[in-house]
C-alpha cells in the first residue's frame, strides 16, 4: 500500500520496529535520527563527516531557507541537495513553528509564543495569524512577510525536499480545551491547503507528511488524526506541539498515544525531540524519525553525551582529565583527544571546538540509534530500553 | 657542519633554494609555510585536513598556551603535540611580540606598540619593559605577569617545541637610529640569556632559532646578525620587526638584506610575513620559512585567495555565482562547493563558513609553496616570480 514505507521487522515485545523509507536521494533505515540542517548546514559539520558517522537524512529549515539565501535562488543553484553538497535524503519543515518563534534562538524550539492568544486573529510579538497564514517580521531585516500554506509548500519544493511537512498551527503551551480546539481546526484547514498545494503542482515523487495537533488533550489529538487521515494522501504522520514546556512524563504519554492512534503502515515522526532517554523511550511506542538540534547546540555549549550520561566539559575537574570523552565511544574526536585539550578549546572558545564537540554528540546519537536498532533485532527492546535508562539515570 | 639543515637545490639564477630541515617530529621541505596555531589549534581546522592539504609544520604560541592552559598543563599531557593530535614538528615562538600586542586581536601581528617610547624602562598600554623582562598584563583575567627569557625558553621546552625562538624586544614603527639601537642592544642580551637557558636545560636535539632586529636600519640589522653569529650556537635566523606598518618596498629591501648577511648553510626565517606576493618575492632573497595569520585570519572575514588574487566572498555578485572560488583549485572546498553557497554561509556567519574558507585559503599557501619548489627545480624561478607578480597585479 506505502511502497514509501516498509516494515522490515516488528518487535515481538515491544511496539518497536525496524522499517525502510524511499526517497528520491536513497533509503534510509528507522527508527533514524536527523541532524538539523537549519541554513544549509548542519552546523560546523562537512557532509562528508555526516556521512562517515551514519547520518542517513537531515532536516533543513524552511523557514530560514526561505529568509536567507531565498528559495528561488536555491532552486536555481540547483537545488538545496546540490547547494549544500549533502548527496542524501533532506526532510524540510514547514516553516509553521518558525514564523512564531523570530528573534529568538533560531535553533530554540523551547517556549515558543507563549505571549499568544488564540482569538481568531491574534498577535505574537513578532508574528500575526489570520485565517490565510501568519504575517511575520523577518529576524534578519525586519521586513514584513506572509507565510501561507501554499507558500510553505512552493518554497519546500523549489529547496528539492525529498519529504515536505504540511503548514500548521502550533499550539502555545499551556492552552485551554477551547484555544488547542481552535487552534487544531486552523491547523487542519492549513494542512488540508497545503496537501491540495502539494497534488495541484510537480512534486514529483516526493512525499508529503501530516502532523498531528492538539495539544495537551488526547480526545483532540485522535480527532485531529482522524480528520487527517480521512484527508487520505499523506505519507506519514508527525507528531507536533510536544516538548514545548509539559512535564516530561506527559510528553511521554501523549507521543505514546498518538502514536497508538497511527497505522502501522505509517512512518511516525516525533517532532523536534530529544534527549537520548527520550529517543530510547519514544521508540518504544513505534516512533520511527525524530530530529533535535540537543546534539549540536549543546556540543556548542560543552554538554557532551557518554554512555551513563553527560559531561559539562568546561569543569575545572576536567582540566587535567586525559581521558576522551567517553572511553568506550570510536568516534574521532574521542579517539584522538582529550577532556582536557577540549576543556582548553572551550574556554578559549575555539572554532575546533564546535568541530570536535559536535562531531562526537552527533556520533552518539546515531550510534544510539544503531544500538536500538541492533536491540530490535535481538526482539530484546524492552530490556535494551530498561538497562539504557537505568544506566543513564545512576 | 648543521646537520639540521641540508640545502638539496640551488637555483642557478636566483637566491632561490630548496633545503631540508631535520626536527625530532620528521623532515620538512623548505621553502615552507608555516600555518598559525595560536592556541593549541589552527583555527578552524582538523590536524588531518591540515596534514592532507601538505602542511608539514605548524607555529605554536608561547605566550597564549602559557596563560591559558599553561605550559605545566600541557607538558604533564604529553606536551602539544600529543594535547592536540598533531604529529609533525613544531615552531614556538618565543612570546616576545605578543606580550606587546596584548588586548588586541591575538592574531593581529600589525601595528603594535605604536604608544611605546625607548627610555630604558618604558611602558606600553599593558607591558612594562626593564632589562630582567616584560611585565604584562593577562588579556584573559588581567593578572601581571613577568616574561623573561629563561620563562620563555622554559615554556618552550615544556611545550615540545621542535625549533624555539629566543625571546627579544620587538623595536617599534617607527623608530628613530637611537632608539632602535636600544632596542636592539635588549635584544640582543635577552637572546644571549635565551641561549644560555637553551644550552644550560636539557633541550635535547631540540634547535634555537636567534632573530635579527636592528629596525629600518641596515647597518643595525648587520651588526645585529654579527654578533649574534659571534655567539655561535644558534640553528637558524629569523628576521624580526618587519612588516610592522612600513612601506612595502622598504620591508623587500631589509628582507633582502638582511637576507644576504645569513652564510647559505643556514635557514632563513621571515617572522609574520605575508601576503602570497611576499612569499614570492622573499624567497627568492634566498628565505626559506615564513608564518602568517593571513590565510586563516582572512579566511574568516570572507577574503577568499584565487589564481589571479583574492575575492571578497560577502560581496553581492557572488550572490547567485556557480563557479568555486578558483575553477583551477583542487581543494575540497572548490571541488564541492559553489561561491553562492560560501557567500550564503559567510552572510549567515555559519561555522561552516570558517571551516571550508580556512580549508581553501591554506591549501592556496601551500600549493604555492609547490609551485614555488617546483620552479627552483626547473631553474625558472626568476621567471616564475615574474609571472606570478603580473598575474596577481594584473
Amino acid at each position: 500500500m506505502h511502497r514509501f514505507f516498509k516494515i522490515t521487522r516488528q518487535s515481538q515485545n515491544s511496539r518497536a520496529r525496524l522499517g525502510e523509507i524511499t526517497t528520491p536521494h536513497g533509503v534510509i533505515q528507522t527508527p533514524v535520527f536527523m541532524p538539523v540542517g537549519t541554513q544549509g548546514t548542519v552546523k560546523a559539520m562537512r557532509p562528508d563527516e555526516l556521512a562517515q558517522m551514519g547520518a542517513e537524512i537531515i532536516l533543513g529549515n524552511t523557514y530560514h531557507l526561505y529568509l536567507r539565501p531565498g528559495h528561488e535562488l536555491i532552486k536555481k543553484q540547483g537545488g538545496l541537495h546540490k547547494f549544500m553538497n549533502w548527496p542524501g535524503p533532506i526532510l524540510t519543515d514547514s516553516g509553521g513553528y518558525q514564523v512564531f518563534s523570530l528573534g529568538k534562538d533560531p535553533e530554540d524550539r523551547q517556549g515558543a509564543r507563549s505571549d499568544a492568544n488564540l482569538n481568531s486573529t491574534r498577535t505574537t510579538k513578532l508574528a500575526r495569524i489570520t485565517e490565510e497564514g501568519v504575517y511575520f517580521q523577518s529576524h534578519i531585516d525586519g521586513q514584513e512577510h506572509l507565510m501561507t500554506p501554499e507558500l510553505s509548500i512552493e518554497i519546500q519544493r523549489a529547496l528539492g525536499a525529498d519529504i515536505l511537512m504540511v503548514f500548521d498551527d502550533c499550539t502555545p503551551y499551556p492552552a485551554t480545551l477551547g484555544e488547542t480546539r481552535k487552534s487544531m481546526e486552523r491547523s487542519l484547514k492549513w494542512e488540508e491547503r497545503s496537501l491540495v498545494e502539494f497534488r495541484g503542482g510537480d512534486s514529483g515523487n516526493k512525499n508529503l507528511f501530516a502532523i498531528v495537533q492538539g495539544g495537551m488533550y488526547p480526545e483532540l489529538r485522535k480527532e485531529c488524526f482522524e480528520r487527517l487521515m480521512e484527508m487520505g494522501k499523506f505519507s506519514g504522520f508527525a507528531m507536533g506541539g510536544l516538548s514545548v514546556g509539559e512535564p516530561i512524563n506527559q510528553m511521554y504519554e501523549l507521543a505514546d498515544y498518538t502514536g497508538s492512534l497511527i497505522p502501522n503502515d505509517y512512518p511516525r515522526y516525533l517532532m523536534g525531540v530529544g534527549m537520548p532517554a527520550d529517543l530510547v523511550t519514544c521508540v518504544d511506542y513505534g516512533i520511527d524519525l525524530f530530529d533535535c538540534v540537543i546534539p549540536t547546540r549543546n556540543a556548542r555549549n560543552g554538554m557532551l553525551f557518554t554512555v551513563d550520561g553527560f559531561i559539562y566539559i568546561k569543569q575545572a575537574q576536567f582540566a587535567e582529565d586525559e581521558r576522551p570523552i567517553d572511553p568506550s565511544c570510536v568516534c574521532y574526536t574521542c579517539r584522538n583527544y582529550s577532556r582536557a585539550y577540549l576543556r582548553h578549546l572551550h574556554l578559549a572558545k575555539e572554532l575546533l571546538s564546535s568541530v570536535l564537540s559536535t562531531l562526537h554528540n552527533l556520533h552518539y546519537y546515531l550510534n544510539l540509534i544503531r544500538d536500538m536498532r541492533t536491540a530490535i533485532v535481538a526482539d530484546r527492546y524492552p530490556e535494551f530500553k530498561k538497562e539504557f535508562l537505568e544506566r543513564i539515570s545512576s
